[in-house]
């Protein structure tokens, strides 16, 4: 095997540091860009386990002696930087040390598979949430994840980090508007704290299309209308609302146990 | 009735201000000055609904005009100050211009309740993580959470707005280790990603106590080892593990369901 190809960076005005800086800082410059900015040991490892192989690969120099013998020939391009500079392109107080930048799935970019079970995201907000909800999704047989106009992006450096590598096992589609999901050809289940039946005595299709919404104001009147159930969760404990991640990962489990 | 007594703050040097700054912005202030602080309408709104009544209202003047029919009665001293001393208090990036200052509910400095169904939470670190715990217990009927020793502090700002109110309706108890736990008198139930009974078909005992670990390393061996069931979550998809927030959410409800 030939030597890989390393290149030492050192000048903090590199035009290439320059540009992921703004992919590690900024929710949405992936879309610009193409690609995205993994941070850190496990999410790194993650994407190489699911046979991605980074355009990039970037070390701090403190950590580049230690990580070479694994990570040499993981990039196409490996290139090591002092570690004020990688401080610099980090998005995390502690700083990882190393991160790949990885070309954009071709999936992200292409639409829906009809059919295929599926979680609909309608204006989830929070990033902590959504990578939550690609994890429970990716962990109970849901292979797509549709984020609707007004989601979390879903490749920002925050939702990846809460997906921990969920996101490389899962068809990610995003910025759709209702008429989209049209193709989608699945039953939609919407959770409703008001009506619907109770999931724990509800018959659930399968495959079908759990939709999950906004944390403040739920599923929009319009999606609402085009569910084929809308299903309850009951909280004997009386409280108003579940957090979004914990309702989704009850219906999902829900629809997952009831296929065993 | 007689006219509310309403004070006006104006200078930032106020010692008060400085106090209730420190109990906004530092997560374990709450400890030492046995108070919290509440921003947010939603916050404030479920306390009062628990009955509680605050030490403090404060407002930023350019929200007293309309709050002040709702909220001049509400607590035992009000105080108005102007936006810009609002904001330098408030831990949020948008100042909610209202908050509480609550003392430290009594059963949060008592012991736990013996035979009461619980949730314990073995050094769970993330803020969003523990109040989202905090709301599907109070939602599945658990009326106590105990915090061991290494957990996020369950009264800090952070963990106080993800709970969204679920913290009035519950018995808190913070600081405890492994002995600590004998008096509660419950099966503890463990969640593992690799032995036990899957949740779905398991016999679950109520009232119970459910273990939920540190999001990096689980539950530690040597509570493990003082647990009467180990429960597995099916996960078809395959991913490693969900998170925490997520397989307590399934379990609370798991057992809720049973019930009914």
């Amino acid at each position: 095997m030939t030597a890989p190809l390393v290149t030492h960076l050192s000048s903090r005005d590199n035009p290439l540091l320059k540009e992921l800086r703004k992919l590690s800082q900024d929710s949405t410059a992936y879309r610009k860009q193409g690609r995205v900015w993994l941070e850190g040991d496990h999410l790194c490892r993650a994407a190489l386990a699911r046979g991605r192989r980074p355009a990039m690969a970037l070390f701090a120099e403190s950590f580049w002696a230690e990580a070479q013998a694994e990570y040499a020939q993981a990039a196409i391009k490996t290139m090591v930087l002092p570690d004020v500079l990688f401080a610099e392109l980090s998005g995390l107080e502690s700083p990882a040390r190393m991160g790949f930048v990885l070309d954009l799935p071709p999936q992200a970019e292409a639409g829906l598979t009809p059919g295929a079970a599926a979680v609909v995201l309608d204006r989830v907000q929070d990033a902590g949430n959504v990578g939550s909800i690609l994890r429970s999704a990716s962990a109970f047989g849901f292979t797509q994840v549709i984020a609707l106009k007004g989601t979390a992006a879903l490749w920002s450096a925050k939702v990846l980090r809460a997906g921990m590598g969920a996101h490389f096992g899962l068809r990610l589609v995003e910025g759709l508007g209702l008429p989209d999901l049209a193709p989608l050809g699945l039953p939609l289940l919407v959770t409703s704290s008001h009506g619907g039946s109770f999931l724990h005595r509800a018959e659930l299709p399968w495959p079908c299309a759990w939709v999950m919404g906004h944390e403040g104001q739920g599923v929009s009147p319009a999606l609402e209308a085009m569910a084929a159930q809308r299903i309850r969760i009951a909280q004997p404990g009386g409280e108003e609302s579940l957090n979004v991640g914990a309702a989704a990962a009850i219906c999902l489990h829900a629809s997952a146990s009831r296929q065993s």
